[in-house]
């Protein structure tokens, strides 16, 4: 195991006791435990669905996006000057958060208004800000 | 504007009305809502870490990693056994997910335990899930 070999070449330069790095020091698997875990796994299908999701949240015009819409309802056009990309783009990037349940949008005469999709959505938000606020 | 050419192009296609595509059909930017959302805007640095946070997940081992321990806590040769990686692979993973704050772990003697961050991770977890049980 790579990790046992690191941990013993560690030793072997003089550290008394193995470094506290996150891994196992021995290969021990829980049988019993990984089969319960592994009957309750969802199907490849739905996992990679909600990676597809997080996917949808990698990149900084939509995180910006979805800021904005914590704060308040906005139009295309507002984002759009807001983010300072074309309104065809930030169309574009709505189309991929409304597609993954991120945001929804109401047709106010000729101007579509964006909001966060619902609650769990705001929270996630909020908390995802909130963490990088502690961290700073 | 691209969005309101081609509703013109359905218009003269002879529909009466134009798609409710969520997109704008006028261009209207409402000046002061789009400067004060700016004054709130995080710095680009935060919306960058925020963005390579929701990276991190958008891989279905991760994912699947993330489900798990959701369920329990799992040392990484469970999970490496789980997932059908190497512990290396795994140790790799899990290291990302900790940087993100996503996963924390103890050692119990020589193994290194993993669970979810905090009770907002677990949210989101089981929150992801439901949204894709809802849709299928």
């Amino acid at each position: 195991m790579l990790m046992c070999t690191a941990v013993q070449m560690k030793r072997r330069a003089g550290s008394a006791e193995p470094v506290e790095d996150g891994t196992c020091k021995v290969d021990f698997v829980d049988e019993v435990a990984v089969a319960s875990v592994r009957r309750k796994l969802p199907s490849a299908d739905v996992i990679q669905a909600v990676a597809d999701r997080f996917d949808v949240l990698s990149d900084p015009t939509r995180i910006r996006i979805l800021f904005a819409l914590g704060l308040r309802e906005l139009c295309v056009c507002d984002l759009a000057k807001l983010v300072e990309r074309s309104t065809a783009a930030v169309s574009h990037a709505l189309a991929a958060m409304r597609k993954a349940g991120l945001v929804a949008y109401r047709m106010d005469g000729k101007l579509a208004y964006y909001r966060l999709e619902d609650a769990e959505m705001r929270r996630l938000v909020t908390n995802a800000f909130a963490r990088e606020k502690d961290a700073a």
